[in-house]
């Protein structure tokens, strides 16, 4: 049994054999959450992870497949933050996943400097706009919009929480690219791989998903490009194996 | 009549009504410039535009088929200048193309500063190796390494030499990105368009296409992605369009 509120509903997570609680009016995951998920480095055996911004926690939760490692979810949002624990509650992943409800600013202070080895976060990608601009829905504002944490923030406790030679892996716009690669510099994070998502192969990108190394050599490398539909709006190959885990 | 030294040789300069002297011993183009060429935005009735480190003159030959502007290119090796002089006086665009022989350092003090509206460059891409790696064609290594002139002496030229608004377009190495938008931002020339050219589909990019303007705004677009190469060995049709003007 599962205890559903309001109009939450739980859907199916992709491929997995899971299910995540998702709220039409309050929070649902994005592909570019299940992106990120994929498209970070992982140790597989063990190792400490934390997912910053974690929303539903569909990040720990898809991370849960690819890692016997611990993962830590933060979420500012208390509504979200339930839906987290709860769901990852119903998959029976309440000894590999902890979902904290707290400020990611506050995270270093409450959960060690320079303890893990990968950090994740799918963040706010839109600079607070002018109070009538801003999104009626509270929930959606502050997932969407930088209210709480700025993508300075972000970037600064993400290298405060990893260990010399960790990993630490966001999903972004392409607008916000060269801030990102400066304030990662700044803070330690250097750019190892980079890899922009295409809607289709004749389009601009739309999406960027950039992983750093704390301290790292220098050196980038750009990946092959993820294009998500063919031109008749099928999704590619590719996709289909994340989405679906099926070619 | 051609005047064709040592071991040169006239080579038709792709789709173009053109052709162009080139020498195995000493340059020939790549098709990174070929890119070059195409990629950048240009004036079509009128302005000025300059080619630094122009080599045997393959980027003025191919832009004076998309402007009516004034081009000059600027090659430091007398004899690969004396190669772009003679191809562009054999094409009979004396009129409208200057090749100069000299440093790109001295260009903004002998040509005037902020005169431009277009700069291109297809710079030296490796960093000055030691003494027993570096290659041993002089001319091979003037053009391919940082000897006379570093990726910070194109951008701050490039800068120096553009009107406000102009627009420097340079193509280059993945490995280097960050530091090119580092030193453009330092140089007041903001990103604006990126391109990234991946060999195949799959694999990871080579070659990267940027675009900035001279004291523009923030906001950077990463176009499509430039797939040289299907499967097959067989060119694209894009790179088809862009080498020999067919689909």
């Amino acid at each position: 049994m599962i205890d559903l509120r309001d109009d939450e509903r739980l859907d199916y997570l992709l491929a997995e054999d899971m299910k995540i609680i998702q709220s039409p009016s309050v929070f649902a995951f994005s592909l570019d959450a299940v992106l990120l998920a994929k498209f970070v480095y992982v140790p597989i055996q063990k190792g400490n992870l934390v997912d910053l911004c974690t929303g539903n926690g569909v990040i720990p939760l898809l991370l849960s497949k690819r890692t016997k490692g611990k993962i830590i979810g933060v979420e500012i949002q208390e509504k979200i933050y339930d839906m987290a624990k709860r769901s990852v509650h119903y998959n029976g992943l309440d000894e590999q996943i902890e979902i904290i409800h707290g400020d990611i600013k506050d995270m270093p202070a409450q959960l060690g400097y320079s303890k893990f080895d990968v950090v994740t976060c799918n963040p706010p990608y839109f600079p607070t706009p002018s109070q009538d601009e801003i999104n009626k829905n509270e929930h959606f504002a502050i997932a969407r919009h930088e209210i709480y944490c700025t993508l300075e923030d972000v970037i600064r406790v993400s290298s405060q929480l990893l260990k010399q030679g960790g990993k630490a892996a966001f999903v972004h716009r392409p607008e916000r690219l060269l801030d990102i690669v400066t304030l990662m510099r700044q803070y330690r994070l250097e750019p190892k791989r980079l890899r922009f998502v295409y809607p289709k192969a004749g389009r601009e990108a739309n999406t960027i998903l950039i992983e750093g190394i704390k301290d790292g050599n220098a050196g980038l490398k750009i990946l092959p490009p993820l294009i998500v539909y063919h031109d008749d709006n099928e999704y590619t190959k590719e996709l289909k194996e994340i989405l679906y885990g099926e070619s």
